[in-house]
This record gives structure tokens, C-alpha cells and sequence, in this order.
């Protein structure tokens, strides 16, 4: 389930949230170590994209015919390792599947370059990586437009969060924002209706009319969305839920804001 | 995350697997050992529940002042210790809150005492913690009447499972089968609609005619459902994804699921 043994090698506080390239490279990983994906979804999703730029893979033999069966080209010279050294380089609970890659970091897009015809997802500080993976997958599936996330207080694009994601790392471009109030003011700019949720809002989400391009904002698990985050949305929203529990995990609650929000946009 | 370290002792496959009383054990936590509850939602949902039998409970300063605050009276003596008192017994990245307790297993009920009114969750080896608790969490927000899983691949009902649930252990019932097709057809004979969900199915669940008693069955990520799972389901959905990734999260499937079918059934 973890990765983190690899790398370990400590980060320099200066360069992760310094300037310009720090903040880039933030989004995806160490700003100087690579970002490390395992798995066969993970792996084989980055080997597809053209964007990503590798700097090693390392597959088992079991793992190399498979890809070659899939008729997968790797861009990258594979070195071929025994599965047990793979598993060395992970915490005793990651699936590596015979495949671990590093990779750089790839590029975080500004907002000004953000389509207007579609959904975007915004982070509000949520720092599970499983929850932001899970969260990456089901939006690669809702096909949004990207996610937006803070610098600070948000987990690297790597390990954990990219096995969870299972290849949409890939396919989701994540902006990553020094400061997420001035993030959803950009973005209200670009013509976004800013929707909240919050489980105490006196609004049904499935009840509101939503239009695109539309940002939902999410917050972190217990304390929900900051107070400037919901005051800057246009509007607050909670899910309507009929039983004992009114709060989901959060990458629950992303899942059923984008159905009822992807069908109401469509 | 989770909770590895305790309880510690070797468990004995015999009474695990063997008779009826390991049966109803198997689903709440270890036979001999203690269902472990952590976390601030987790412990005082438990100490809610009539039903929860404790041995011990452990708790801070803080955490006991906060009980008292909220007018909350343990069953239970509490025993006052230190937060690294509690973290030791924890792995480091569970979040105790300051409250961790030590109860009995709750008891499985049988498919013939479910009502008919409802909606149940049916889980076929799904095996990650972290996923069925929040599956257990959704369900309770879902009203769901009950979940239906095996005894064997399925995680206990303690720990890092009950700590994701967030008290929702308290709420959803969770009954436990040897074998699953067996418990699908009880489920059939009780007037169940079985509905397994698999990403291949050429039905959209959305566009299912759905009807109460329902069952949803689940399958594990990669695996989907077994094979004799799948042919004893009445019917076969998947969920209506429109980008480029057709499969998610189980937990965010479930989520899905669930809020589409309690929308028909309702």
C-alpha cells in the first residue's frame, strides 16, 4: 500500500516551495528525486504517455514478456531485476507487479490554460495520497479537465498516490497553486461557477443548477473546507445522504459530486 | 494509517475458519483477540452503541475532558494514559485522537433476519481495509441494511477497517457467509434483486429497472467478480463512465452504486 523507503533522501524545504520551478515541480514529486511509480496500470499508463520522461524502469522477466505480449515499446532501455529486489524498494505492502519506474515530474499547467468547457476538481488541503489517487482515478473517469491543488499541505505525485490513481496521474493534469484562494479567483475569472461542498450547507448538490465550466471544491476530511476556500465559492453544496452518516470519505464524496455534477453539466 | 502492531498474537486458522462460533468471530475481528478501535468518530460511535461489549479503554487527558464536554459516559472505566502511550500501540501513521478501546467482536447476523425493504451490500473479496471501511461508511450514509461478505478474504472488522468506517462498524450490519453463491441464494430466495456490478456488463445500472429488496455485489479491483458470483446474479451493470479510465476505486464504485440505486429504489 506505501512507498516510503524510496527515495528517501531528504528535500530541501528551499527548492520544494522556493520559486517558479519548485512550484512546478511540486505537483508531481521531489523537486530533485524522481517520481517513482509501480504497479502494472501505473507503469504501463506512464510508458504510454509521450509527455513523461523516464530515467529508469525496472521489470521482472514475468513483467518484460508481458509487455512485450501487450506489444508495449518501452521508451526506455528496461533493466531486468529479480521481483524480490523490486520489493526491496517498497514498503512490504506495495503491489509492484514487476514493474517499477522513475520518472521526472510532469509539467503542472497554469489555470489561464485550462479548457472552459468542462469540470475541474479543486483539493482544499487534502493530504491522503490514497484519497487523492482514488480521487485522480474516478476523475479520469468523469474525464475532468484537470485538478488544482495547493503546493503546501497536499501529497507529492508519486509512490502511494500514483499506484492509487492506477494511470490517471497520466491523464489529469494537476495545477498546482501557491495560494488557493487567489487559485479559485483566477479561475472564477476564466468564467468558472465555483460550487463547495460541505456537508452543513443547506443545499442539495443534485438540487442546484450547475452549468461549465464549473470547479467543485473540495475539503479535507473533519475539518472540511477552509473558512476563505468557502467564502470565495459561489455557491456551498452537500450531498443528500438519507442515513446515520452524513459525511463520506472524501474521494467518496468526489465521486458522487462529479456523477451528479457530469450529468447535470453534460 | 493503519494498525499492525496490535494485537500482535499469532491467530489460530482452527478457530478462525473452523465452526460456527469462529464464523460470526471472523466477522468482526480476531477470535480470541479484541476488535481494536482507535480514533475519536471510531471509539465514540462504539461507545454509543448499546449492542458493543468493551474490555478496556484507553484515553488522554484531552480526550477525556473532551468525553465529559460532550456528555458522553463510557460503559466503561476509562484508563488515563499519555498520547505516546497510545501511539506505541498504533503504527505511526494511525491517528488515535486520543481514544483507543478494546471490545468483543458484534454479532453476525443470519440473511434470514435481514428485512426485505431495503438495499444490502455484497462484497466479493475485496481484501483492502481502507476500501471496505469506507465502503462501510458510504453504506451508512446510504442507509444500507446490511453487508454480506466471506469469511475468508475479507479483512476483520478492527483497526485500520474500523478507524476508515469512522463508527459506521456501529450501524451497518455485517453478516458473514462461508460461501458467497450459497449466500447469493439465500439472498434469492429472500426476494433479492442481485445485481453484481462489472465494468464489461452491457447494462448501464443507471438505466436498470431497480427494485427494493436489493442486492449490490461487489467484486475486488482487478478481479472483479468470481466467476460463479457473476452467474448468480440476476442481472449485470456497470457504471456509465465517460472518460478515458472505465474502472474505479471499489469503494468509489460502490459510492456510485449505491447513490443510483437508493434514487430508483427510493
Amino acid at each position: 500500500m506505501g512507498e516510503r523507503q524510496w527515495p528517501a533522501k531528504p528535500r530541501s524545504q528551499h527548492r520544494r516551495f522556493g520559486g517558479q520551478n519548485a512550484r512546478h515541480d511540486r505537483a508531481r514529486g521531489t523537486p530533485n528525486g524522481p517520481v517513482v511509480l509501480y504497479g502494472w496500470h501505473t507503469v504501463t499508463a506512464a510508458l504510454s504517455n509521450p509527455a513523461r520522461r523516464f530515467r529508469r524502469l525496472l521489470a521482472t522477466e514475468n513483467a518484460l514478456r508481458r509487455l512485450a505480449e501487450d506489444g508495449i515499446t518501452p521508451p526506455i532501455a528496461p533493466e531486468l531485476v529479480r521481483p524480490d529486489a523490486l520489493a526491496a524498494r517498497l514498503t512490504p505492502d506495495a503491489v509492484h507487479q514487476g514493474l517499477i519506474a522513475e520518472a521526472d515530474p510532469l509539467p503542472s499547467p497554469d489555470i489561464e490554460e485550462l479548457a472552459t468547457d468542462g469540470i475541474v476538481l479543486v483539493l482544499d488541503q487534502i493530504t491522503d495520497p490514497h484519497n487523492v489517487g482514488a480521487i485522480l482515478r474516478t476523475a479520469a473517469a468523469f474525464a475532468v479537465a484537470a485538478i488544482v491543488t495547493t503546493a503546501r499541505h497536499s501529497p507529492e505525485a508519486t509512490g502511494v498516490l500514483a499506484k492509487s490513481a492506477s494511470g490517471a496521474l497520466e491523464l489529469v493534469p494537476i495545477v498546482t497553486v501557491q495560494n488557493l484562494a487567489r487559485g479559485l479567483a483566477a479561475l472564477k475569472e476564466r468564467g468558472f461557477l465555483l460550487v463547495g461542498l460541505d456537508s452543513d450547507a443547506a443545499d442539495n448538490l443534485a438540487a442546484l443548477e450547475l452549468r461549465a465550466p464549473l470547479a467543485l471544491v473540495l475539503g479535507a476530511e473533519g475539518k472540511g473546507l477552509r473558512q476563505l476556500t468557502g467564502a470565495t465559492c459561489d455557491r456551498l453544496a452537500r450531498l443528500d445522504l438519507p442515513g446515520a452518516i452524513k459525511s463520506l470519505n472524501v474521494s467518496n464524496a468526489a465521486a458522487l459530486a462529479l456523477y451528479i455534477a457530469s450529468s447535470a453539466v453534460a
